[in-house]
C-alpha cells in the first residue's frame, strides 16, 4: 500500500466538477452516480485516473494500518453494487466515517487497486465534502442481518437496506417496462379515478371516502368553545327584536326626527341579524347528519356514497369505446381482513383494455406482455436480479429467462379440470375437490403451471357461474370467454376476459345476478350506442414483482404496505 | 365516380388478416390503427392497392348518388384525423351505418381519391364485418357542437368527441414524457400511498378513509332482522344454565345412570353456549364505535385514523435518502369545496426528489423537465396540438416553442417584489397589495410571466413565514430555499424547495410553526441517521395538460374529474 505515502493535493469544489463531467451525469447534483462508475461493464476500471465527486450512505467501513486510513464500502441506490473509498487519515476524523448509515460526499482520484482484490476500481479520497454522522448505537437497522418482517417495522429506513434498494429498481423497471410496452402497442394511458361511485360488480369490499366524520368531530371541537343557543336564547332575541319594531313604530307615529328614526332601524337590523345568525346555529346538529334515520350523504362532499376504486375497468371501458387501445395503471383498494402474504388494501394493478378485439386477441396481448416484463429485467436489471437470485430465489432468473421464451400453454377450463381429475386419479392430493364449476383454487392453479406443464398456463372459458357479468357469454350459453394467465411461483398473474358487447345479453345478465341495473346504465349506454367487442385484463403489479424476485411476502414488494391494522406514514 | 360500378369480390377474413400484415399492426386485434394509413408522412397515399380491415366509429355519414353508396369518415381514437369510407349499397344496407357513433369494421381496399379532394387516401369497402348501431334520435352526444360543460354531464361518452379524444392523446403523451424524462436521468419511480396516517404540513383539507360507517350501516340493516337480546333475554338463559346445572347435579346425587347423566350435561352445555352467545351480542353497539366520547378508531381498518394523501413528498423522501434519485407520479386529493376551474378534488402529481443537490439543481431540473415536456409535444402529438391551436388556442403550440427554447427567467422573490411595485408605480393594478413577504397571488405570477418577462419565470428564496417547515433556511435567516416556476396561461405550475437536512433546525421550525414533533420522528430520522442534502418538486399534472392544450376548465382535462358534488361513474 505505499500510495498511502503519496500526497494528493485536495481539489477545490470547482475543479472536482469540472472533471466531474467527464463520466456520465445527468441526476441534477454535482455528484455522479457510483453506477456510471461500477456498473460499467469494465467494472470502472476504465476510469482509472479520473477525478470524481461521489456520494453515498456508509454500508460498511473499518480503520485500517493502525488507524492511517480507512475503507468505506459506499453506495448510493443506483445500483447494487458498491463503490470502494479510502480515505487516509490526513484527509478526515476517520471515525466519523466509518458507521454503517453514514452519508459521506468525497472528491478524489479512480485508481485500479492492488491485484488480487474483488474490486476493479477504487477510490482515492482528496477532499470530505460532506459527513451526515450515525450514531451506531441509536441507528435503528445496523449492519446486521436484519429480517423483512424486522423492516417492515422501520419503513422509513427500510430502503436503506441492499434488499428493499434491488426491490425499488426491480419495481422501477417493471413499471417504466409497462408503460413501454403499451406506448408501443398504441395504447393510451387513461387516469381512471380512485375515488368512485361504482362498484365493480362487488370486486371486494370497499373503503368509504367521506367528509363527514371529519365535519362532525370539527362542529363538536367548536361546540366546546360556542355551544348551541338554547330555545330561551332564540326566545330573548325574538323578543329584543320585536321590543326594537316596537320602538321604531313609535317614533314613526310620533314624526321623531330622521336620524332618530335612522338610529332605531339600525339597532332594529342589529337584532335581527343576530336573531337569523341564532336560529342559523340553533339549526346544526351534532354529529353526522341523518335523514330519516339514516346518515344523510347528501351532505357528503360528494354529495353522495363515495368509495376508494377496486378496479378501473368499467372506465376505463368507456375510452376503449372511444379511442380503442387504452391502459390504466393506477392503484386499487380492498378493505378485506385478509392478513395473508399475499394480500393488500393497497395495491397497484395494470388493466389494458383493447378494442375490435376477441379473447385470442386477449391472450396475445398478455402473453407479449409478461413476455416483454421478463426480457426487460434480464437486459436492464440483471445485477439486482442476481442479487435476487443470490439471497431470495436461485430460479428466479431461470424462471424469466423460461418465461421470455417459453409459449404458454393454453388449455380450456374444462381441459384444465380433466387434468387437475387426472391428477387425482394418480394420486396427487387437494384440499380442494375437484369438479367441472368450481373456481379453480390457488392449489390448483400451481399444480398445472408448476408440476404438469412447468411454464405459463393459460386456463380459458370459465363456467358462468363463478365469473362477472361483464365477461361474454360464449355460444354454450354455459361457459364465458374468461382467461386467467398462471405462472409457477405465484399461480394466477392475470385475469381477464372478452367483455359481453351484446346489449341485450349483458342486461339480462345484470338482471340474471339481482343486481340493479339503474348504476350501470352508463355501462350500458357502451352497449346501445355503437357497441364494440372488446376485451382487456388485469395484472396484479405487486404479484409480477413477487414472481420476478421470489419474495414471499407482499408487503416487502410495495413501498409503503397497507394492511388491516397498519398504515405506517 | 366510374370506380363504384367497378366490381368487387368480398375478400373473406383470413384474406383481409394476412393483407392487414402488410401496414404496421401491434395492437392485438384484427384491424389496423387508422393512424397507421392517414397519421403516415404521405397521408397513406403510399399504401393504395393494399387491402385492410378498420374498424372505428362514424363521426360523419352521408347516403351519395341517390343511395347508391355511402360516404363514412370513421375515428379509431388512434389519430386526430378520420380515414374516408365509402360503402356502396350492394356491400351494406347504408342507413345502418351513417349515423354518428356507429361502431364499424370493414374490409376493403385503399384507393387514392379523385383529384381536388382534401383525402390522400380512401377505403373502398368489400365487405362490413360489424356494425354497432345508433339510434340518432336517442344519442346523447349527436353531431352538432357540443359544449364542453353539457360533455361534463356525460363523462362515459365524451371520450367519443373530438376534443376529449385530443386530450387524452395528450395527456397520455405527457404522462409518458415525465417517464421517460425521469428515467433517462436515473430517477426511481416510487409509489408512495394513497391511504395515509402522516400530513404533509397541513396541505390541505384531507378526505378521510374508513370501513366504520360501512360496518356500522352493516350491523344496523343485521340488527334489524336479528334485534339485539335484551337483559331480560340474557336472564332467562341464565337462568336456563342454572336449572340444567342443578339437574346434572340431582342425576349425580342419584347416582343415575352415564347415558342419563351424559345427555343432561349436553344439555347443560347447549344452554352455556347459548348464554355466551347472547352475552357477546348483548355487548354489540349499534353506530359507530365510540371511546371516552370520541370515535374508536382502534376499531377502524388501520387502527388509526386514516386519509388520503395530499402529497407523496415527506414519503418518498425516505427513499430519496436512500437511493437518491426518485420520483412519484399519481394521484393526490383535496375535500376542499373549491367551486373554481383550477382545483379538482383528485389530481395527479409528479413529484421528484434528488438527493445530493440543492436548489439550484432543483431549478435546473425543473426546467429541464418542462422543456423536455414541451419538445415531446412537439415531436410526437404535432396533429392533437394542431386541433387544439385551430379549435382553442392559437398560441398554444407557439407556447410550446417558446418554452422548449427560451432560457427560463430566474429571479430572487425579493427581485420579483421589486418589479411588482415598480409596475404598480408605474400604473398597473393589482387586487392585492404589494409588499415583501406576501404569498404572491395568481395576478403577480401571471403579471411576472405574461408581462413583464412574457416567458418562464423561476422565482426563488421566499419568506420563510410563507413557507413549509420542511424547507431549507437561508443564510439570511429570512428567507428559505424555495422556487416556483410560473409560465404563461396557468401561472404556477411547479412548486419546489431545497429540504431541510440540518436535524436541530428542521426540529426547531417544526415547533417553531406550534406543530407536534411526534408524528415526524420518522422525518426527523433521516436528518438523524446520515443526512443528505436534497431538494425536490412537485408538478401538477392537470396545470401542464392547461398550458399546453389552451383548455380552460382543469374538469375537462382529467377523465373523471371529482369536485364537491360530484364524482360520477
Amino acid at each position: 500500500m505505499s500510495e498511502t505515502d503519496q500526497v494528493v493535493e485536495p481539489a477545490d469544489h470547482l475543479a472536482a466538477m469540472n472533471l466531474n463531467d467527464t463520466v456520465e451525469n445527468h441526476s441534477f447534483s454535482d455528484r455522479v452516480l457510483i453506477q456510471s462508475i461500477v456498473g460499467r461493464p469494465d467494472g470502472g476500471a476504465g476510469l482509472a485516473g479520473k477525478r470524481v465527486r461521489a456520494g453515498g450512505w456508509v454500508k460498511t467501513g473499518r480503520e485500517q494500518g493502525k488507524g492511517t486510513f480507512a475503507f468505506l464500502e459506499l453506495n448510493d441506490g443506483s445500483c447494487p453494487a458498491n463503490l470502494q473509498v479510502i480515505v487516509d487519515a490526513g484527509v478526515a476524523v476517520l471515525n466519523k466515517l466509518v458507521a454503517t448509515g453514514t452519508c459521506v460526499v468525497v472528491d478524489g482520484i479512480l485508481k485500479v487497486p492492488p491485484e488480487g482484490t474483488r474490486q476493479r476500481i477504487e477510490l482515492r479520497v482528496e477532499k470530505v465534502v460532506h459527513i451526515g454522522e450515525v450514531d451506531p448505537a441509536k441507528y435503528p437497522i445496523p449492519k446486521t442481518k436484519l429480517t423483512l418482517e424486522f423492516l417492515r417495522d422501520h419503513l422509513h429506513l427500510r430502503s436503506r437496506t441492499n434488499t428493499i434498494a434491488a426491490i425499488a429498481r426491480i419495481r422501477n423497471a417493471l413499471a417504466f417496462a409497462t408503460h413501454s410496452f403499451f406506448q408501443e402497442h398504441h395504447f393510451l394511458y387513461v387516469h381512471t379515478p380512485i375515488v368512485t361511485t361504482s362498484d365493480c360488480e362487488g370486486a371486494g369490499e370497499m373503503f368509504q371516502v367521506t367528509t363527514l366524520i371529519g365535519e362532525a368531530e370539527k362542529l363538536e371541537k367548536d361546540l366546546i368553545k360556542n355551544p348551541l343557543p338554547s330555545e330561551a336564547d332564540i326566545e330573548a332575541a325574538r323578543q329584543l327584536v320585536s321590543e326594537r319594531g316596537e320602538a321604531v313604530k313609535q317614533l314613526k307615529a310620533t314624526k321623531a326626527s330622521k336620524v332618530d328614526i335612522g338610529a332605531s332601524v339600525a339597532e332594529l337590523n342589529k337584532a335581527k341579524e343576530s336573531l337569523s345568525k341564532l336560529e342559523e346555529r340553533f339549526k346544526l346538529k351534532p354529529g353526522i347528519p341523518q335523514k330519516d334515520g339514516k346518515i344523510d350523504y347528501t351532505q357528503d362532499f360528494f354529495a353522495r356514497q363515495a368509495f376508494l376504486t377496486v378496479s378501473g375497468q368499467l372506465q376505463v371501458e368507456t375510452y376503449a369505446c372511444a379511442v380503442s387501445n387504452v391502459y390504466t395503471f393506477g392503484p386499487t383498494f380492498r378493505a378485506e381482513h385478509s392478513h395473508t402474504s399475499r394480500h393488500l388494501a393497497e395495491f397497484w394493478m395494470v388493466e389494458p383494455e383493447i378494442a375490435f378485439a376477441d379473447l385470442q386477441d386477449d391472450m396475445n396481448c398478455a402473453e407479449a406482455y409478461v413476455k416483454y416484463l421478463c426480457k426487460w429485467l434480464l437486459e436492464k436489471c440483471l445485477a439486482d436480479m442476481e442479487f435476487m437470485a443470490k439471497n431470495y430465489d436461485k430460479g428466479c432468473i431461470d424462471r424469466l429467462r423460461m418465461v421470455a421464451s417459453t409459449p404458454f400453454v393454453r388449455i380450456s377450463y374444462t381441459e384444465a379440470v380433466e387434468l387437475l381429475e387426472e391428477a387425482v386419479r394418480g394420486g396427487k392430493k387437494f384440499e380442494n375437490a375437484v369438479e367441472w364449476g368450481i373456481d379453480l383454487a390457488s392449489e390448483h392453479e400451481r399444480y398445472l403451471t408448476e408440476i404438469k406443464f412447468q411454464k405459463p398456463v393459460i386456463v380459458y372459458n370459465y363456467p358462468k357461474g363463478i365469473k362477472a357479468f361483464y365477461m361474454r357469454v360464449n355460444d354454450d350459453l354455459k361457459t364465458v370467454a374468461a382467461m386467467d394467465v398462471l405462472v409457477p411461483k405465484v399461480g394466477e398473474l392475470i385475469g381477464g376476459s372478452q367483455r359481453e358487447e351484446r346489449y341485450e345479453v349483458i342486461k339480462e345478465r345484470i338482471m340474471e345476478m339481482g343486481l340493479p341495473l339503474e348504476p350501470y346504465e352508463w355501462y350500458l349506454d357502451l352497449r346501445r350506442y355503437g357497441t364494440v367487442k372488446h376485451c382487456g385484463f388485469g395484472l396484479g403489479f405487486e404479484r409480477m414483482i413477487l414472481f420476478a424476485t421470489g419474495i414471499d411476502n407482499i408487503r416487502d414488494v410495495i413501498p409503503f404496505p397497507r394492511y388491516p391494522g397498519r398504515a405506517d406514514l
